[in-house]
């Protein structure tokens, strides 16, 4: 780590977000092109969204398996949409044991296919429905152009795949999910998000509807956060799911799949963080509070640190997650720098002067300079500490929908769309034509984000041809 | 599942292994060679599993990261020993985006070469050391023969890697770990191992020192369940971790690496199972205890149900995993053989008698029939079933070490070695050179498992060739 400042965020938002990536140790560039190393304190703050997803995914009825990570190239094949969709993305094993394969495997991009075959052979009757399955894993994609975290080769994800007796369960499981990403969106990760329908366009490679979460990033570029699809029964069809119902008929199965992947870590980042450095959701934080001994060369360090470690194993002893910065080789002000770049909520200080008066000094990482510090008593710190976590929490929520919605605009027309999505969304009634979409993504490299569910069904014109229309869409430049 | 006995192990040990991890629906095979799935069940196994060791590395200081699947060819090439043991199973990439590769990917069979080139970027000063980094993840080794958890292409497992300073420190880290692997072994899975050094010709490809944990399954042979490596300064010197000391002086470092994978759930069931079935140790158990309700078509369920469920929530408030089995298109004996085969710890049954009386019949899936079985009082059950659960778990290691160390043999001459290994576990004198390894292995089929740590440094003749040894090895067939 260095002692120089971030670039901050109105110089070059994008060289902000890799400063900061590398600098406070989230993550690292691997010596294989376009992959990431996770490093620990990253893969920390992704483990604490695997609990906080897990969690839900049990609470409504799915547990996890693992299928392979070798898919037989024949069985993309069989969904025409989804290998067109994902065939120009595959990493290709040719060799295995010093021979070559007789059928090259690819590495998995997503799942739908190996898992559908294996539901075929796990589904007979109705009584073996649904199937309520989710995987944590990697997966792999070759793009072009990545960046750690928003879009790497391989990514750390999860992938739900359900199967079901009828279309409406599937649909109404495919909503379910996206409520559970928008549930865990704002109320953990503080990130809110917009909730909606894809286009035909954007939609998932063979999914009969695709649905998504939104958010907004400080530069106003959507970030596609999670997705949950219904995928009719095109893959039911393509791997063969069937089963006998009740009345003793064949039928196909109905399916969904749905996934978050490590990219929601760049939500995160790009939510919420300040020129000084990330700003972390406090559900979500590896570490919640880190505690910081004033010392002094010229006087005795055992009763300031007497009371760090009191006040250390007092918080721990409330579940909270408690770091203490014991380290002599620097200075108490490099230290408060270090855990401010990666984005500690709280931080508390503790020196001579506070065992006389029996205070701590408290610091709230999402308010800078004296608005957000404070002198508390050390009686009774436990709960002031949790108090100020909801605190930081709701308010970092509040400021990033402030935001967010003083960043989406209505365009009178075509002319102020093209502006608005320089510097923002565009919520306008669209006629849903490819035509109409393809020509704002040219014009102005923004692209549908989502038409919200439940919004009322409403009567407008295109905002880009004029005909017609009868639903609203965001139109954003997207990561 | 099948109304079908499972093959008796006496009948034919390796087709009850196989019908069994198929019925008791732990893994099923993937369409891909030597691929598994791991079913729900399997996984739930595997997660406590990953959750007993996870909370145990975390406490020795440990924590996890996450690097990248592919590994550049040339990167294995850097250490030579590493190369040649892993050279004939690699998978290898060598298509991306629909272009040929400059230079092939390996799929990582193991990642002591990607993370040591990871190291060196990260260490600097001796102050950047120990990094004491685990990952888990699925790695993939090319194998001929495979077995449903025993030895797949790809495997999920964790591996830790780390660098020290010194060479002491990096032994000491080494064999830190084997303790912790035999701590989980005994504690959590009740599968007595005996801790060791793997022989020269045994041990891991690039390492100085491997150690290992052996444990004898029910056919006798060993199966190797965790092993932990003292890498000396190969990698290092292959990858350039080098660092500053104290003394300001230029020094490689010295680094560890130790695993444990999805195979130690075969050792699961083949220390523990029986002909009926699965026995799995209630600390790792998906399930620790089935209620069964006992109702007749005639009579009215509701007053059966209501106990069963306040039984229900009373044991999982109390922390255990519980699971009430209501259907209701099995009867209850179908129900008793379903969850003997999946090797629930503790079954429960309560029916309109145990209403009348207020009691309920429990049985321990350890002890088969009346043995296992007792009528007790609803009142204080949570506490009568925690201390059962710990009564299973400590029978079931006592009966495991009990067979094993009936099984273990000290061979008066070659000839009895041979005859040894055919039944159990030799424990011999060996003069530690490779041709005598060779000559018991070509005739036996025993290799060397390992050799004790901490035995006495006796005095004997070596069982193979007569000449003088120093230190006793245990020679068996193995997995």
């Amino acid at each position: 780590m260095s002692d120089d400042k971030l670039t901050p965020r109105s110089v070059d938002f994008s060289e902000w977000y890799n400063q900061l990536v590398l600098r406070a140790e989230l993550a690292d560039y691997a010596p294989v092109r376009g992959c990431m190393v996770v490093r620990p304190y990253g893969w920390a703050l992704w483990e604490n969204i695997q609990q906080a997803l897990d969690r839900r995914f049990k609470e409504t009825g799915h547990v996890n398996a693992a299928f392979p990570l070798f898919i037989p190239m024949s069985f993309l094949e069989k969904e025409k949409e989804h290998v067109e969709g994902f065939s120009p993305e595959l990493a290709v094993v040719t060799h295995g044991g010093g021979e070559k394969l007789e059928e090259p495997l690819v590495v998995r991009p997503t799942s739908e296919t190996i898992i559908g075959y294996m539901y075929s052979k796990w589904v007979q009757s109705y009584r073996d429905l649904p199937i309520l399955i989710n995987q944590w894993g990697n997966v792999v994609r070759w793009e072009m152009r990545t960046r750690l975290f928003l879009r790497t080769l391989e990514f750390f994800w999860q992938e739900g795949h359900t199967a079901h007796a009828t279309e409406q369960e599937a649909i109404e499981e495919t909503l379910r999910m996206l409520d559970v990403y928008e549930d865990f969106a704002i109320n953990d990760a503080a990130v809110p998000v917009i909730k909606g329908l894809k286009s035909q366009t954007e939609k998932f490679a063979g999914a009969v509807m695709s649905t998504t979460i939104e958010a907004m990033m400080q530069d106003t570029r959507a970030l596609q956060s999670g997705t949950s699809h219904f995928l009719g029964q095109n893959f039911a069809k393509a791997f063969d799911i069937k089963f006998l119902d009740e009345k003793n008929t064949l039928q196909y199965a109905w399916t969904t799949s749905w996934g978050l992947s490590t990219r929601f870590i760049g939500a995160i980042i790009m939510t919420h963080g300040d020129d000084q450095g990330l700003i972390l959701p406090p559900k979500l934080a590896p570490i919640q509070v880190v505690i910081i001994p004033i010392l002094k060369s010229d006087i005795d360090a055992t009763p300031v640190m007497e009371t760090v470690r009191r006040v250390e194993a007092e918080l721990k002893a409330a579940g909270l997650r408690v770091k203490v910065d014991d380290r002599t080789e620097v200075t108490p002000g490099f230290k408060f720098n270090d855990w401010e770049l990666r984005g500690v909520p709280v931080r508390i200080e503790i020196g001579p002067k506070d065992l006389e008066k029996g205070t701590a000094a408290l610091a709230r990482r999402d308010k800078p300079g004296k608005e957000g510090k404070s002198l508390v008593p050390q009686a009774g710190l436990v709960e002031v500490v949790k108090a100020l976590l909801n605190d930081i929490h709701a308010s970092l929520l509040a400021r990033a929908t402030a935001f967010r919605d003083s960043h989406i605009f209505d365009p009178k027309d075509y002319a102020e769309l093209t502006e608005a999505v320089q510097n923002g969304w565009a919520y306008s009634y669209w006629c849903e034509s490819a035509e109409c979409e393809a020509k704002v993504k040219e014009d102005t490299k923004a692209t549908t984000r989502c038409i919200p569910l439940n919004q009322e069904e409403g009567k407008g014109k295109c905002i880009v041809c004029g005909k017609e229309a009868k639903r609203k869409v965001y139109f954003a430049r997207a990561y």
